[in-house]
């Protein structure tokens, strides 16, 4: 149940206030080279800390322990599971003292105390979003392996509350000409929208501020897909970036391509034209599409357009303001939290998309290898 | 990959126009009783037919194989697995031969033939919506499990292209308390609001007269749920939820609780307060929520508040005006389809949608049967 | 639970008296090519009937439900998921009256009542070696797929009772050379030493007359293989012939290469030396070994040497004596079996044994189609 | 590919010479209490050091990193995964320089580069039995749910070479009664004969002196067990013993019962018969048998009757005479190891065959839970 995804798997432990998080990746294909330095430069995209961020401040340094073998000064992946840790460094634990015996809305106390009839309740244990550096690690491994294949995962965020673009219940095929990853790239809240950057900027501040926090819309898009990505029936790449998705802490819907906006369409609307390609480059059957409505899969299998997906998180349930819930013992109470936490956990949020996205597209590159008898006999002639 | 589900797991075969489709349910408990009149029942729902849906004809009798016994003149599940066949009786496989050659725009063509070099082109063959009966089959057997612990799915139409409710944007509380679930039942379109069904269902007329075809939204909402299902950390219960609905043929967008909306909310705003409830049946802790903006799960656990979810359906990609596509050799066609469509998929996925629902909590109930010592414990105490 | 393999997957249903029993195949490639003949055959090998096994007589027709598809007048696969059924025919079920409310020695019966609580009675129910017959049809299908990478399987009874070679605690080396898998296919019980089959086949047809059973010996071989099948640490192959041979009704033991005698050796006698060898075929790596003790695995990975594994099966736990036992309400009473039952189980279970090896052995090779970034790469490169 | 089990499951992660081995259980249900030093003293048990045993040191301290709570002085599991690390300590990794470019005899070296191109030379890497050290401490893990079950699990030393009981081919009663695993609990060797020890000791002691190996077979019994666990078709208890079993490191045979003798036997001299019994403990159906043929498990379900397992183990490859063999380039080679070694693998191994049988019982015990109706009823019914 702390295992994500079939062929590149990533189980993963840890709490917020433990010793440390880690992982276990298995199925890394052997003679990967292993980038450390891209690894923990991934790891620094969703490291806390900052203007717009928790306060807790936590260096995210990965340390490898296995399945990794140096050749010539290279390091390269060998085919066994990659261990790695993430030392916790800066738990403030007596921040929670006050909601040992509560149930804070919002979060998952309620549901873990229920189930489990014990709870690690110091910044949310398990449940804590801390986890999410976990997959960061596990998605940069996999981005390793999709390099190989010409194939890019970006993400960014396209709406802070009511300021940017938070649907695209119209103008979807605008939508995506407007976003400029590369200014995502660079700003301190992944913005995609250059002209919203600083009002976003200012409300994530003024949440910080007051105690208050804010949802967010998160765009991730994959370039560089083949054809034939996606396995039928129940692991369709649709419905794994769906459950990747939503499995984000936060996360409350999930759209692909134009999403809730074609419950709208008409067919001769919504139907994305193919049109002839060149061949070229990993899997030989190309096309072209008019229009990009199905985000780049059908029927669950990658259509060789641009995947896109958008997430939609809600505010940060941590907030300052007193709040009533129950205790315990089912009493009503009262109270107010202390601590530190993202005013808008969109923000970082926006690089686990990036992440999960990367895990489910190395599994289904994995998953995809013997979908033919061709594959499979051109996979084993190593000669 | 055609198995859904870890321990309440379905298999699944068949295409649109082979000999049969069906399946095969691993996990049942034993001592069930099997209803079969229940289970047909479930099947004609999502059958074939009518004013309002394609004019292909299928009685879709389900024919048990294995896996029950009968005592005393009953039926019951013995605990070992189910299989279960759908007989194809109504294929027109000439219809689909002047698209023999070429990719449908809005199908799975494509990829099925760039992923597997070989492809049923009768119907859609695999990827067709028939195989969805297999799966209001699978659900229905998870109904009869959870109809012991007090369980209940229902799935209706709230919007039909423009016309109804296609998103929660604003007033998601307010939608919950307009949505008729006893209209639904009786209605040919399983219409939630029985003010829209009259133009909905006219709609969906024009539609099927004109060759075209109209995109749909589906609420579905699970109540008796008690707190504690679900699995973290990648088996969470919203996870398992958005993959099993974007698993759905022609669905692009899944929403839990307030879904897309909450990416507008404050955290003052979005956090359902806790209050407190007095105990009863399964599972000890219970509480009420001041509101459910979270759909009823929260880190992935059910709270024990209605699980509520929303699925985006696209218009059928069937239309019978001419489209521009490409053929197998790349080059640039135009063709016009013929045959039995559905004008809007929406209307039978929502039973589908039940379906998939069904199935998910049943193997979150079996998943979740061993969570604690205490659970495990009086499991096998059966003296 | 009632599903074999991770990516050449087999779920199975059905019991010794229901309707039918049958099965869903995932992860067969699409584009090869199913012949129908071959299918038929191999699960006639296994077909009851018979001087030497029990007089039920079933005609074992495998009918093909979904994911083949006919080009050019031949039959192939289609990536999608192969479901097919084979009909019961031939119930006696009131030759079980008498046992219904009692548990037969060395059967099932007491654990499947006391697990589920309800038992099909009718010859075994689930645990009748009648669901056998789904598995030499995966089997079956699994060669088929094995056929284009020069893997072939083979199985025979080495020893009937006391008459034959029933381990290799001395000799392996020799027995290896004495073995006729010439004979064994055209002999009616399958005898590996042709001049032990005479005996052998008169032990099975007195206890045939005699109402008593004997248990056998089998040995399986796979040739042809390749050095890199077997997925460490917990899916090796070795690992993976074990459960799927201890799986088989009736198997008590499991011996791979020297199997027990290995418990006896030095290391220096034990220890296979490797020799130089031409490349060639699947794999560029090969060796030579100076001996096969390994029985072609090391470490859980093919060496390309022979597979070779010994199954033990007991005898068949159906006599007619009279023997003593409990009834459901757990008092003592005496009672004998009236029905028809194989006198040798060793016999037709050698027919699975070569079953389950092709089982694994297809599913080891979808699972290593991706153990090397450059076979993944291969795969994908289907220009 | 790297984790064991289905509910209660272990990934391991680590290779021989690297930082560390370790690992992730999840399934451990929460509120087992985590006895520290209980965990900590199964690990010395397969700790190296000794006369009889490799001079290599290693401490194997295990250090918990997550899924434990501690509640008024105790630590109890959260339900959540546990991760945990075994930092290596003792690595000589330059003992293995010599054998960087070619493959030992007996060892996984030839199909680990088959495999993946690329080898972690030193101590065998990921192949090495170091990794064992995982499974015992997932194997305590395992007890610490077992113990609340009443489940206890044994396992020592049968025979070294020739000296000792290295089959049960006659004689499986009268040997039951003769083995002493009082004596092996405090023996060095683990052994169960103590007439023989001396002589087993001399031997293991005269090949470590002399740079060769001997190899040795391995009983195991669980007791205590109830009927019901074993999940048919495919996850019987008997096939995942074997499996498990066949996983560790150089076992190369698995009886259960009376194993490989049950194919001389009749079936009237191998059935076991039940027996009234009163009930008691868990499960409430109770029989006692009047011999024990099955060693427990019948179907694939246990009996209740004790389980038992034998397994024989190849002796170390690791020898150091001259041998023959290969290098990366093919060509034929003489080498002689250096380094630290066992003599006798099944002496250390046998402390993994209890580890791998509690994990097995543990994974069963939870997948079970959900067998019945009515034990799905009860679990869930935590008032």
């Amino acid at each position: 149940m702390n295992t994500f995804g079939k062929r590149f798997a990533l189980s993963s432990f840890g709490e917020s206030h433990g010793v440390a998080i880690g992982g276990v990746i298995d199925g890394m294909p052997s003679n990967v080279e292993i980038n450390l330095e891209f690894l923990q430069n991934e790891m620094s995209k969703r490291k806390p800390g900052g203007k717009y961020a928790t306060n807790r401040k936590e260096d995210d340094e990965l340390r490898i322990l296995s399945g990794v073998f140096e050749e010539n000064g290279k390091l390269f992946s060998t085919g066994a599971s990659i261990g790695f840790v993430i030392e916790n460094t800066s738990q403030h634990s007596k921040d929670y003292e006050n909601i040992k015996e509560l149930f804070r809305p919002g979060h998952g106390d309620f549901g873990y105390f229920a189930k489990w009839g014990i709870r690690d309740y110091r910044g949310g244990g398990r449940a804590s979003a801390r986890e999410t550096a976990v997959r960061v690690a596990g998605g940069a491994f996999a981005q390793l392996l999709l390099n190989h294949f010409g194939i890019e995962v970006k993400s960014g965020v396209l709406s802070v509350g009511e300021i940017g673009v938070g649907s695209v219940s119209s103008g979807y095929a605008e939508l995506l000409g407007a976003v400029d990853f590369g200014n995502a790239r660079n700003s301190e809240i992944f913005a995609l929208l250059p002209e919203c950057e600083a009002s976003q900027k200012e409300l994530i501040k003024s949440c910080k501020d007051s105690g208050e926090s804010v949802g967010a819309s998160v765009l991730s898009v994959a370039k560089g897909l083949f054809a034939g990505l996606g396995e039928p029936m129940y692991d369709k790449l649709d419905s794994k970036i769906a459950e990747a998705m939503m499995n984000i802490n936060g996360v409350k819907a999930v759209e692909i391509g134009a999403g809730v906006a074609v419950s709208k369409l008409r067919g001769s609307e919504n139907n994305d034209e193919l049109l002839p390609a060149s061949n070229g480059g990993f899997g030989a059957m190309r096309a072209e599409f008019g229009s990009n409505n199905a985000g780049g899969v059908l029927a669950g299998i990658s259509s060789g357009a641009d995947l896109v997906v958008l997430s939609h998180f809600k505010p940060t349930p941590s907030i300052f303001s007193e709040q009533r819930t129950i205790n315990k013992r089912g009493e009503a109470v009262k109270f107010a939290l202390v601590g530190r936490h993202d005013p808008c956990i969109g923000v970082r949020g926006s690089v686990v998309a990036t992440a999960m996205m990367r895990l489910v597209l190395a599994d289904m590159l994995l998953l995809g290898a013997s979908s033919r008898l061709e594959m499979l006999k051109r996979a084993w002639s190593f000669a």
